[in-house]
């Protein structure tokens, strides 16, 4: 039976890496890279640059470039299943070309806001070629933004809620008041309307670039739009999150 | 200016350290435990075993031994307040009297329902001792879970809500159906109503005592009300988490 290792490799800091991490990359002969086909260069030298210096001996690393998608889409949910099924099919076709142990690094963790896990799971479905696999955490940005940060993400006794931007547009659910927002591209904290409402924002979370930004939302909200700006601006992408309570 | 440096050390598994957490404890010259004097003794095991393997050189372990506190409270909020000023107090003196780097291991990681550090908050603000502290994030059981079972925890576009076996008990909020129940001595989840709920189900995760169950919550229910109460017996203590889906 082949074997595919799904690795969760951090924020970004080489240092994150858990040893549990390090020795399954060392079990890999094949790394796959499921990307874009426009990760920014800065990103491939931090993937380049945890391989460098965990792993021993030879590795193959293949790029697979992803079908574009609709980024605003009427029908989302639909969009993301059509380029699930197109990114399975790439997937398959090299994973089955590659011999020995397979493996997929993943920023964060795979069980968090990730595709790796669903692109995995259907192209077992589809019955083309067969293996096993299994999956090693890491350590999410939600956790690096914390960490530096040095705070708590919940409040004694109460949930932690970790949403994205889109769902923080449209409200946050009765008796949350409390949450992690990730991928918003659209800045959607300016939307909170509660003037005591703080944040604890963080880019480039892991990376030599990090920027943090905290305080009393109404206060530092210009702040982190005019900087979300202009960082996207210089190093031409951004990931960022943040959390906000009110 | 002396230094704390307070360290996520994963759910259990010592592979699932990061390097940034091996090299944090390899600058630390005290750790200090801190516990509610009747830790179990694998637990104890445990973490010897992660000093024994990733530490270098010589180092001082203190146990400094939690007041107790009510469990059952009707001022949940006042008890937790008391006990922390408490703690606060107690590991205040044994830093104090200990020169060098200190270090607090944390189980998880810090962020997520931990005290760790309300407690150095507290003590700094004080004002009796000074130092600054950084920290440094873990692997928690919940990304343990999740990896075991192979799952994401999220549903496309959906949030994650993380909660407590106190806050399912009073039902999840509108709009969300998919939560991680941490700290539930009450099997809780026999009270979720919807008979297509599906739950994941993980104890001692990420130790060689870990068991996983997962289905229909209507059909494992009771098995893991079972299991759990078998397990609890003969360990003498428990530590799980699940996630739940409705």
């Amino acid at each position: 039976m082949r074997e595919l290792l799904v690795i969760g490799i951090g924020a970004g800091d080489p240092d994150q890496v858990t040893v549990q991490a390090i020795k399954a990359m060392n079990r890999a002969d094949t790394f796959f890279v499921i990307g874009k086909g426009d990760e920014k260069q800065s990103l491939v030298d931090l993937r380049t640059g945890i391989l460098a210096e965990h792993v021993r001996g030879e590795y193959t690393v293949v790029d697979i470039t992803d079908p574009p998608r609709d980024r605003t889409p009427d029908d989302y949910e639909g969009v993301v299943e059509d380029w699930h099924e197109r990114r399975a099919a790439k997937f398959e076709a090299e994973f089955a070309s590659e011999p020995g142990v397979g493996a997929i690094l993943v920023w964060g963790d795979p069980s968090l806001y990730d595709s790796t896990l669903r692109i995995v799971e259907r192209v077992l479905a589809r019955g083309n070629v067969s293996f096993d696999y299994s999956v090693i955490p890491g350590i999410t940005s939600v956790q690096s933004l914390a960490a530096q940060h040095r705070m708590v993400l919940n409040r004694i006794g109460e949930p932690i809620h970790i949403t994205t931007g889109r769902r923080l547009a449209d409200g946050l659910p009765d008796g949350v008041d409390n949450a992690v927002v990730m991928l918003d591209a659209h800045c959607t904290f300016t939307q909170v309307t509660e003037d005591d409402a703080e944040i604890w924002w963080g880019a480039y979370l892991g990376t030599p670039d990090e920027v943090l930004i905290s305080g009393r939302l109404r206060e530092v909200e210009d702040r982190i739009v005019t900087e979300r700006a202009e960082l996207r601006t210089r190093h031409g992408w951004i990931m960022d999150t943040y959390l906000i309570r009110r």
